[in-house]
């Protein structure tokens, strides 16, 4: 049985990826949360990541260790992965993976923390420019492929990817077009995506760090955790 | 026929990706090389390539614009791009995918400049942690899959990932083990690399902000170019 190591779902994006992969699709794993803590976690994931970082998969003939070569390793035993069209499946790994390097301002100003609501100062140049990218790339994908998912019909790991940012709309209230905002609304909604954040209301770890970041470029609107003791 | 579009051979470590890939796997392409100029090129960028950015490749099917993409894209039609063995190929890909989304420290500090020698002034601690782990990295490739490259006995994807580090490597004097190093002079010789390097000393054009950035953490030890008029 393949096993996933994952941090506190409340704030792990990269985690999440793989994860709502897999369970959107119905594929079997045992998962290992390891919460963040504060402070350097290094030598703490190195028991079980070679970078020491999460997500990482250990599988019965060896670990992979990025969340993008956990979707190709999964590909090549179930074909719901990418989409089986070879130019949607080319398109969908080109956006999956301008995601895995780029989109930096969205990543740094907006961290995911899936748990509150925080009201933005104002929007910045540079995110007002990543969120016009994305827009761009999102509406291209839903009118070429036809949706409702951004490479067609099927849910594949394309749309897992942008999964994390899903929750950054909801929880910053970036302001996205009709289109884009009902895409948005369609992650949310998947039974995936409403358990992960069910299991993250339930985590018992707050990360200090992890939450001021999350509130560095805004105020606190909403924390839907009940209060720690 | 395919058609690649990338920037200046001197600076520009993504092109170098696919380039030397499908040189080196006799895969036949036209390219076009769109010097990065001072300033932003984004607009101009954008003519070509959806995210402003290279490398960028056009297909008879459509358009390709990531260089991990690129990869999955030629792999598709070509075995050898990956290794053969699921494992070899799985670790290739997390190798790849690690270059893609990190070394960070590396990437800044070292950026690539294929035809100057400089003489960093000290490694910092995050430079080292960045040499630590690709030395890590290597050494289990080279000696889990038996070299001399990476993932086997062929050149793959993953050492096409590397080819810009072997030329920061060279470039900056950077300290690695003997077997490290014997593997980046493995790369320097390919005659894909060989080739590259000549193409990039004959190139017009010298692009201030990036040869400032090549000097910003030493000096100038050698500069390989004929003198400009």
């Amino acid at each position: 049985m393949n096993k996933l190591y994952i941090a506190n779902k409340v704030y792990s994006s990269w985690s999440l990826r793989p994860w709502v992969l897999m369970k959107q699709l119905l594929m079997k794993f045992d998962e290992v949360v390891v919460p963040f803590g504060e402070g350097s976690n290094w030598a703490a994931f190195r028991q079980f990541s070679p970078t020491g970082k999460v997500p990482c998969l250990h599988t019965d003939q060896g670990v992979v260790w990025d969340s993008l070569s956990i979707a190709e390793y999964l590909a090549e035993k179930n074909h719901r992965v990418w989409p089986n069209d070879t130019m949607a499946r080319a398109w969908a790994r080109c956006a999956a993976a301008e995601m895995h390097s780029g989109f930096a301002t969205l990543r740094s100003q907006c961290p995911m923390n899936c748990v509150i609501e925080v009201k933005l100062d104002q929007i910045s140049s540079q995110l007002q420019a990543d969120l016009n990218r994305l827009q761009e790339l999102w509406r291209e994908g839903l009118s070429r492929f036809g949706g409702p998912f951004l490479a067609g019909a099927e849910f594949t790991a394309v749309d897992a990817f942008f999964c994390p940012v899903a929750f950054r709309v909801q929880t910053y209230g970036l302001p996205l077009d009709e289109p884009c905002q009902a895409y948005v609304q369609r992650l949310l909604s998947l039974p995936a995506m409403q358990l992960w954040r069910e299991q993250a209301l339930q985590e018992p770890w707050r990360e200090e760090a992890h939450e001021q970041a999350c509130l560095a470029a805004g105020t606190l609107r909403r924390d839907h955790r009940t209060p720690q003791a």
